[in-house]
């Protein structure tokens, strides 16, 4: 039975209504009927092939939240049951990073929608042993953005062992930025955020931050001088590198999860005098995927979302465009 | 008894006998009959002012060698026992650095020839507690190196967790660079040399390198493109840093432990797919030299030196300016 969709025709058009017939489901996939799909940057990225990796028609969608309509024979998933799916569809599972339980850096690793369909659809096929059964505890449309966004800022966060108590700045308080607030103060951390609209200051400290400076005034940001051991970077944006490395203590790490273009300048000197790393972190594996679920269900943690059905995509996509967006938007069927 | 030793009068000048009366040996502090002390870079920086730190007459010398002659009441050395000491004279001990056993990147750090008189010299007085028992299988000349060059390249391979196994660029095959060689070979690492002094090759294979090649040709670089897990520079040169980026595999460390001039130029976007890391490290804790030492001891891991007199130390200091020391100048009482 086809499949409807909404996809890109062609770079940067809108969407129109879209249908397709799916491949057979094979052994380790699963069908899932969509209930829920987040919209992400990534996705305008993709249907305006800012990449240069996309195919059209191109159905975008990556933060999927759904139930089990059909499960292959060697899936570990049961009709049924409420799953979520991210940016990664498949990996090799057999190279030395699969092998590592670091299948995100997997070099055959497959993406849920580049030359695949995605959420914005009724239905997908996809690899069961990247979906993930979602915890009871969690609300569907406020978890469906922990798929993508969430495990992008939880994984950097684990694998560089922020610790309980740590002072952590966050760079971009939207999407992923308002996430990253909120684990780090459920892991009772002391979160900084640093915006370019100070007005939602009032909004950011509700979401636990413990202040909020501005993040293109360098003279606010120098007040944290010397204060982080970990500062997380969400935004896609140049920003003054040298001054955000000063307010790193030795020992203390940048870790970038948006990519700014171009080229950052990068003093040696800062990097060599108190040990201070720069580093990037992509989505997160499978393993990371079900840490963060656990954790998010544990501690409570989902994202703040508007929520718009799915025959409104293209309005949705335009307000994700325009930053006008507080701080997700999720897509219903 | 005042202390024979020698010293640049002023910046840039050749070094002049030069006696000086030691303030009285601390509770904590030894003095040390100094039989052996290494000539590094760092010392011609000193000379130099290059830091803006240095006060004159400036006694240099950091890589010190000989026998306990006086040991205050606190200290654990005992008179006659053979000991090194290195860059670092002394930390706070209280701050949450020293206290987590990172005294090397403590606030209140005094270096050995920073405001005090250095190595060059027939006897040093010096915070015991920065001072190190040498293991007996070491022997002298060759071990002095350890104590700065040494530690600073073992440390970071340490904390770092760089596996036996690993395949690992090591960037300069000077005093810092042909150390790492012997240290990563010593680990089972298959350490790949990257010299500007093609020359060298057969020598560096001779020290353990598995392959080399030029440092400054991207073509050759790029030859290793997605081949190593950890890269060591030691050189404090600019390089084409995009190039030895896509030398690293995913999760993937660049460290510096020299410093190139100026800024760096570093593409997000690499950082980030692969999850590649940048950082610095410097010099090493009182921890990570004992265990510097005790790994050189175990595994026979010492320097190539040339030694001269240490009366002829502006010799000496010449042929480290001009790079014709292979690999590293001892100079001796």
């Amino acid at each position: 039975m086809a499949i409807s969709a909404f996809a890109a025709p062609a770079a940067k058009q809108p969407l129109v209504e879209y249908a397709y017939e799916p491949a057979p489901l094979g052994a380790a996939e699963v069908e899932i009927e969509i209930s829920h799909c987040g919209v992400c940057h990534s996705d305008l990225h993709l249907i305006d092939n800012d990449w240069r990796t996309s195919t059209y028609p191109l159905v975008p969608g990556h933060e999927i939240v759904g139930l089990v309509a059909a499960a292959g024979v060697e899936s570990n998933l049961v009709v049924g049951q409420r799953v979520g799916t991210g940016w990664q569809r498949s990996a090799c599972l057999a190279c030395e990073h699969c092998l590592a339980g670091n299948e995100n850096l997997c070099p055959f690793q497959e993406a849920t929608c580049v030359g695949h369909p995605g959420g914005f659809a009724r239905r997908i096929r996809t690899d069961a042993r990247f979906v993930f059964p979602l915890p009871r505890e969690l609300e569907a449309a406020a978890a469906a953005p922990l798929l993508c966004a969430g495990v992008t800022v939880f994984a950097p966060l684990r694998r560089w062992k922020v610790r309980a108590g740590a002072p952590v700045g966050v760079i971009g308080i939207g999407g992923l930025g308002h996430l990253a607030i909120r684990f780090l103060r459920a892991m009772g951390c002391e979160p900084v955020a640093f915006t370019s609209s100070p007005d939602k200051r009032d909004e950011v400290l509700r979401l636990g931050a413990v202040d909020v400076a501005s993040s293109t005034d360098a003279r606010e940001v120098r007040r944290f001088a010397d204060r982080f051991e970990f500062v997380l970077s969400t935004v896609p944006s140049r920003l003054d590198w040298i001054t955000y490395l000063q307010t790193l203590k030795p020992n203390g790490v940048l870790c970038l999860v948006g990519a700014p273009p171009g080229l950052m300048s990068i003093p040696a000197g800062q990097l060599l005098t108190s040990q201070r790393v720069i580093c990037g972190s992509d989505i997160g594996s499978p393993g990371a995927i079900r840490d963060t679920l656990a954790f998010a269900a544990e501690h409570n943690v989902v994202a703040e979302v508007e929520t718009a059905p799915m025959a409104d995509a293209n309005a949705a996509l335009q307000r994700v465009r325009d930053n006008r967006v507080r701080y997700r938007m999720v897509l219903t069927n």
